[in-house]
């Protein structure tokens, strides 16, 4: 066997917020396979390597999980440094195991590099704790999975007992993930924050209670739903903010 | 107000595994105020700064929260770039919040850059995912509390919901969390994968049921214990893999 896989997280989509490590693989990489939503900022600190899409993207036109095994060992099999690079982290709903799987069935060595999963670029930019001293010590992080039966709950069952979650691709079943929360025993006015493009110059954020969840619009990025008593003072502050706003136009009209 | 503060994920401990970012404000920085674990190596990206180590550490001296909320507004009073270095993520059991509050009263201005949290780390370090396609959706990140009554058990409920879970700062006390998690139902022969200096070149992988988890030993640096399902294969093989040795032992004698 000649080269070695790299699974390598991106992190949350700024450039700057890869790993060192990161950054120096993909200026050695020779072939990098990437996903579908990696920014062209990213894949220039890799000159040298031909770039391969590979990504799933919801909706989208995406290459089936065993051919991308494939494409990663018969890459290593013809140059040194091969990158394999996720968005976020690769371990954390990246579907690492599979490619793991392969590679090591076949000899081929693999190296994981760790990187900045999106709920923590989403706390970094509302600037709140995912945990609090005493008031919120654990945190779930889940993808929701609706209406597909018993053993699909057991994400909404990993919501409830947690004091903080991050509810990773769900922006597509807003009204769906407030449904089973809430009939699941979720305080209705639990508050939330939803943040897209995390890191990105263009993130953004918006408050609601649970209830209101399916209110909120997107934008198609990459969102994360974050929701626990955290957020219940900024949730507050938006609110009292927005009836300002309104106060403030009613006086000009 | 002059300085801005930046609260900065140092990551896992390698000190590649910082962002692009945070090396770069390392580099800028005045003032450095660091936890007590932060590496050598990683200080040193920080040349120009004053570096003052103010971190907690179990069983050590450390500085109370509010001295060092104080210090930072006092450094943002003198200087550009002050830097809050924090390991892991700052946004996750980092206490960050205490100090965002009490700079944002101050009309301080704080910036967050995330890091590698030391789970994505030791998920890095085994070559497996948290996450499993189909079999593990939920991820649990807690630290545990102890013997402290019904309200602080909301740890074990919330190990117990997740498919997969990681406890923090949990290396002390490894009879009373296998106990903990026992008593409430987890099942006792649940595959547990403790990880110690994740990411550093000395770091420890051992592989237990959680009912053998009291029988590992730690040396004093950060540990992540990760249990779950998703960790049998591998329980599997370094259980053959000892009865091998021992084999190869007896055959020997």
């Amino acid at each position: 066997m000649k080269g070695t896989v790299y699974l390598v997280g991106a992190g949350p989509g700024a450039a700057d917020l890869l790993t060192v490590r990161a950054a120096r693989l993909l200026g050695e990489a020779d072939v990098v396979f990437h996903d579908a939503l990696i920014a062209e900022e990213v894949l220039r600190l890799a000159p040298r390597a031909r770039k391969i899409a590979v990504g799933k993207r919801s909706g989208r036109h995406s290459t089936a999980q065993h051919f991308i095994n494939k494409r990663l060992a018969d890459a290593a099999r013809t140059h040194q440094v091969v990158v394999r690079l996720k968005g976020g982290d690769p371990m954390l709903f990246g579907r690492a195991y599979e490619e793991v799987a392969y590679l090591g069935a076949r000899g081929i060595r693999v190296e994981v590099v760790p990187g900045v999963t999106a709920a923590l670029a989403a706390s970094a930019d509302l600037a709140i704790s995912l945990t609090r001293r005493g008031a919120a010590r654990s945190v779930a992080f889940v993808t929701p999975r609706v209406g597909k039966g018993e053993r699909e709950s057991r994400w909404v069952a990993s919501v409830l007992a947690a004091d903080t979650a991050a509810i990773y691709m769900g922006a597509g079943e807003l009204e769906a993930i407030a449904a089973a929360l809430i009939g699941a025993g979720k305080p209705a006015d639990t508050p939330v924050a939803m943040v897209e493009d995390a890191s990105l110059p263009g993130s953004t954020v918006q408050f609601a209670t649970l209830a209101d969840l399916p209110r909120l619009a997107t934008r198609g990025g990459p969102t994360l739903i974050l929701l626990g008593e955290v957020y219940r003072e900024a949730l507050a502050q938006a609110g009292a903010q927005r009836l300002r706003d309104r106060l403030t136009t009613s006086q000009m009209l």
